[in-house]
């Protein structure tokens, strides 16, 4: 007779362990191809369960093939059903995070780019789709368009042209799953092995790899405190596009001046390049009204990138990308080809925030806080290193950058730093030609609380000056 | 004095089409450098609007460089912000969508692949969301890790376990946004330029466009009532993986003996190329219990493919990717750079629908729902054709094949079949080696009422038998 363990202390069902060790001494060659099994009727006063415990698993196993059933004599093991095992090597080591964790414990972290989560709107948000999700047609529930949801287009293409004087029809939109997405989508859209692209110097690795994965070459072009260096763009490259960050460069922090992207665009125009605008941190300007964008300067040369992470969570990944007309229907098939489309209920939900205004006083209200924490964060830096900092980048977004008189972020000096329980970010890191910046970092403010950033700029502080403590 | 139209009719704030105006006039050189503009009090006045309005213009237009200020002498013109223009050829032609409207009026469209949206559980679904946006700790609203929720993962692991004999740690799963992403993952982790994949025929269209967007070679081993044919499995082409369908064949809908699953490990293990089995349909079987999974067999081999589009809804866009554990890191940044992660809130509430125990409740509701649809329409086409037809690859998923005796579904006869107000597909549109399915249609009925299928099954009928009426 068959051993079979049944334990009925597991949360699996018994004729599921009877089917499954059946099944593995089949494949395992322990009950071989012709094989006669027990009837349903002793194996189960055997195994002391009820016989459709038995049943279920021999039907299963008849199904799959491993059995075969001849009528009036029994129920036998199938040909060729038998499986040479191997040592499985399912080691299942911890994996390192791409994403590291933010919330180390007792650690100040001052990474850039996260908005303050605690003050997600989350009470209207979830009003919101709980009405969308029980409102809408049902054929909303089936597949969508790649391009987006028309209800978000529409509103896209209203607020962009009122806050960012971007100028485009909801045709020219294709809402996309974050803007990193966006990033691949131009990148696929764009560049063929071989092909050049220009990019500002600094710049994320993050844009690099997903620009360079189309086995194109980079350009770095230089940055200073406004953004790009326009001059510099060199005439023998003959680019498919030029990347930029003109509202808030990532990371140095410059606002493209209206004289350096009329040189991008007539730039454009004579080398018949794109520009791709990432308009990085545009809601959130402290100083004066927002500039407009680039796309608004010259809509035919000019693909368009935003994103909700930072107005509201990136864990909404939520994202859109705007082009000239002609680039359209390949954009469509490439984002059909990378996921069919973004997932229609947030896109719903979505479109309601902003055509209720909720988007816009979130957006007010939240411009209004991190102003706050950056003149808090600059009082902070000023009174703690009085004359050795000069802060500069700072007009915009969720981030500043700290240049140090005489400080040289090594290696060495930033896990020195770490040691003092706060993390900070050398500009050098994102810098592609090396040394230009090797006084500078990079600190976030919009997540932090008022405590921690004076905590932190503490800590800083006491990690270069105070060489005894370690 | 300058000449700006103030439209109040307009939802464009004042200030905003004063910026307007003026800004465009620069642009297009009415406005040259150094010239002056009128002082906000005459300008405000001039306009009768208030002088708020005039020098929120101006501040913007400061702020982006397109004027000049100085101290005691006025405002004025910036150098270098003249641009040509150029006639904008923005011609928003109605585009052709990719997917097409299943809605048509009064057209009974048997496509394949759709569940009954109507059946959505829309309510519990909100409840869930509604919750879990309200209850989660901050930190959720923050970036999350590329291979999705913890939360998700466990669950699905359990699940897969319970029901599908998957074998896999919650490590080894990628969360994707949909099965598409999936197989997109899939292409970019294994294949690269002039690599070969064996690929069923026939096969879907998109299917095919993904795995060659790699540049790499399909070859296509033919399939019978019973799935792919492995005895045909080639030994010279040294294929990177063998993609297979092996729950329900799409879209001849076999279901893959146990016999020619081992085949194919051991021509995996012989050849070291992996198995993709995109476990397409498995939880809608009727007749008898579920198949067990090929990766069960062997999960050293096998990458897992699954998907919520058909058990819950395409416009979630959630799916999932298991893999062996050496490829989990490469997978991982692939998803990174195509969008980060799937949505988190999505993720979480996807991950209390199933450890709730709501979504095995669902599947098995539907699945009695689906099985009486099936019944249906295979009763309407025995009453209706009776000889003339033979039905295959119905006992799984959301459609099945009809064979209809020495008809071809020719371009001219669909047309004509389109005539008569029903949409039938053609099993040839998916064939790569033309000419053996030519007398075989799907027919999907997961989204149909009764009386469309029934109708649907009439109109066919009237369409390939009665010559009389066109």
């Amino acid at each position: 007779m068959l051993w079979i363990p049944i334990d009925r202390s597991l949360d699996i069902p018994l004729y599921r362990q009877v089917y499954q060790q059946i099944r593995e001494n089949i494949l395992n060659g322990d009950l071989q191809s012709g094989e006669r099994l027990p009837s349903t009727r002793e194996f189960s006063s055997e195994l002391a369960v009820s016989r459709n415990v038995i049943l279920e698993a021999y039907d299963q196993l008849l199904a799959e093939g491993f059995l075969d059933s001849r009528r009036g004599s029994g129920t036998f093991v199938a040909k060729g059903a038998f499986l040479k095992q191997h040592e499985n090597p399912s080691t299942f080591h911890s994996l390192n995070s791409i994403e590291e964790n933010i919330n180390e414990d007792n650690i100040i972290n001052f990474r850039s780019g996260i908005p303050a989560l605690d003050l997600f709107p989350r009470k209207t948000w979830s009003k919101l789709s709980h009405s969308i999700c029980n409102e809408i047609a049902p054929s909303n529930f089936g597949y969508d368009l790649p391009e987006g949801r028309l209800e978000l287009r529409q509103a896209l293409s209203r607020y962009l042209l009122r806050t960012r004087g971007v100028d485009c029809h909801p045709e020219q939109i294709v809402i996309t799953s974050g803007a990193t997405q966006a990033l691949t989508l131009v990148s696929k859209l764009l560049l063929s092995p071989n092909d050049a692209a220009l990019i500002e110097d600094p710049i994320t690795d993050d844009i690099q790899s997903i620009f360079k994965a189309s086995g194109s070459s980079l350009y770095p072009i230089p940055v200073d405190e406004y953004g790009m260096r326009t001059a510099l763009l060199p005439e023998d490259k003959n680019p498919k596009f030029i990347f930029i960050t003109p509202s808030h460069q990532f990371p140095i922090g410059g606002t493209l001046p209206i004289q350096r992207r009329i040189h991008l665009i007539n730039y454009a125009r004579k080398n018949n390049c794109y520009l791709v605008e990432d308009d990085y941190d545009s809601e959130f300007r402290y100083e004066g009204p927002p500039v407009s964008s680039l796309q608004g300067l010259d809509p035919a040369y000019v693909l368009y990138i935003g994103s909700f992470s930072k107005i509201l969570s990136p864990a909404l990944r939520i994202g859109y990308l705007i082009l000239p007309m002609h680039l359209i229907e390949k954009c469509r098939k490439l984002k059909w080809f990378s996921d069919l489309h973004t997932p229609s209920l947030d896109q719903l939900t979505l479109a309601r925030f902003m055509t209720e205004g909720y988007l816009e006083r979130h957006i007010a209200k939240m411009k209004k806080f991190y102003k706050n924490q950056r003149d808090f964060l600059i009082h902070c830096l000023n009174t703690t290193f009085s004359n050795d900092i000069h802060i500069l980048g700072y007009s915009t977004g969720l981030h500043l950058i700290a240049e140090l008189k005489d400080i040289h972020f090594s290696k060495e000096l930033l896990k020195k730093i770490e040691l003092y329980d706060v993390k900070v970010y050398p500009v050098e890191d994102h810098s592609i030609i090396k040394g230009k910046h090797s006084n500078r970092i990079i600190l976030g403010y919009g997540h932090l609380s008022k405590e921690d950033i004076a905590t932190g700029v503490f800590r800083l502080h006491q990690a270069l000056y105070n060489t005894n403590s370690t």
